[in-house]
């Protein structure tokens, strides 16, 4: 099945203790499709400036990823600066540039409107809702979103949530949105809200995935480099979402398996700028950190 | 085998969002040897004052652990108040009164001279070297250690790790002790001060074994209740010392489960203030609570 991803394109400035780059690729969508691309047909809804560079289109589109829903319209792209500090476990927003991304109104081209497995990237939730909308009985719906939505939007994402199957997000937005600091607990209540799984993003930590069945502890790759953490959830995102959309998924195994692919994208992401060290990944890498993953938590 | 173990018996007063106790049995001993007691003997060195109340003797002795080693002096034992905030991820400390603990100068009973597996808790590491040398060719020494003495007795605590076989420490001591932020680098350059193991305690993010075997990755158990995280690191310790002396051991899985029942003691003492929990835990719920371990990161 092809996925479908609604999110930002964005060129990012972006500094850590081991460089700095300035207006290179970013963005939820640009992470996720390239991830997502590993494993199926990917089709971007994303809007983009007339400074965007078409090295950054003929990249993704080397990757058959469909941009057919990138509408480019007068202005700049979205811009963003971020600092990390040594630890890097968490970015510093230093500036925000929103420019055509602020009045980004999704329009699916009528081909989109079928897809099966639909991933609303961290936006506006109107905007998330507005695309789930458009598009016919997918069979597959998740979401991501941040602490800004579930402060300053709360009910909208809440509606949003009862047409979610899958919500992505981090610990501390976890917490936040079920207003409950025991993780478990947390998660409960958001399953009540609607979606049917939790996938708590805890960077290098790993990521949990709550559902009906239980709870799935996912380890990370303990790496030798991590250069830029930028990008690493939606990269996970797309490793899980691509794994979902062309495997039968029939039992919570399944998607056990596709928590470990998301793990293993985003592990390669982290170990160079900007989407620089997935533009070039092939599947013999995937499979191999694959098979690392799994024996880091196995006991014979 | 026996274990021997020498560390703090304390009395603690703690502050967590759910309560308030006072002057409750404490010290990385007690913690230690409640959970080391359910695989094996332990045999205890530590300093308490005069005012150590009887029932804590009576406690520890009810579940065979030998307080031989235990020396009581004029004055008063150990004390310590921390607090800790909603996310229980960090204690404050508000105030240390070493006591007796300060001239602290442990003198082994000669029964525990021949003990194969010792551990050495967080104390001044000339200390903890002191202790080694009156034991007679230990098959296994591993030990903790903190922030404080890296900074304040780096020489000594390099000198100790020539002699142990197991250091278990945090992620930011990790860090620290090495002088290196990835934590794959770190542990590479703190096996080669002496350290044939290396296990990075990360609280409720699990834990990491580093060997010349590779990497282990053991999940923590995402606790519905947790009250008060004084005394996991020290119930690890215990309870993977415990599991280690009494089974025999040859190879990295050994280990591994070792690990898993480390974490699993560790998540039963966080379920209530002190040592609380531990005290009334029995052979069935530690092993229901292993095999909840490894169903959490399992994929059939």
């Amino acid at each position: 099945m092809s996925v479908l991803v609604v999110g930002s394109m964005a060129l990012d400035t972006v500094e850590t203790p081991f460089g700095k780059v300035e207006n290179i690729l970013g963005g939820s969508a640009s992470y996720f499709s390239l991830a997502a691309s590993n494993f199926t047909d990917v089709n971007v809804v994303a809007v983009v400036g007339n400074d965007f560079p078409e090295e950054h289109i003929q990249l993704l589109e080397s990757h058959d990823i469909k941009l057919d829903g990138v509408k480019r319209e007068e202005g700049e792209t979205f811009k963003w600066v971020g600092h990390y500090g040594y630890d890097l476990s968490e970015a510093k927003t230093l500036e925000t540039h929103l420019n055509v991304f602020e009045t980004f109104n999704p329009v699916l081209p009528d081909h989109y409107k079928d897809i099966d497995i639909v991933f609303l990237a961290n936006i506006d939730p109107d905007i998330q809702l507005e695309v789930l909308k458009q598009v016919n009985k997918p069979k597959l719906v998740a979401c991501d979103t941040m602490n800004f939505w579930i402060e300053s939007k709360p009910e909208q994402l809440k509606n949003l949530l009862k047409h979610v199957d899958i919500l992505m997000i981090n610990d501390a937005e976890t917490r936040e949105l079920a207003g409950e600091p025991i993780i478990v607990k947390a998660a409960r209540k958001i399953m009540e809200m609607g979606p049917k799984m939790l996938i708590v993003k805890r960077g290098e930590y790993g990521a949990l995935m709550f559902s009906k069945e239980g709870i799935f502890y996912a380890p990370s790759y303990p790496l030798e480099e991590v250069f830029d953490p930028t990008g690493a959830g939606d990269t996970f995102a797309g490793g899980f979402m691509g794994y979902v959309a062309s495997h039968d998924i029939n039992n919570v195994n399944d998607y056990k398996r596709a928590v470990i692919y998301g793990s293993v994208l985003a592990s390669f992401t982290v170990e160079d700028f900007s989407v620089n060290r997935l533009a070039k990944l092939n599947k013999d890498e995937i499979e191999a950190r694959y098979l690392a993953f799994m024996n880091l938590s196995t006991i014979e």
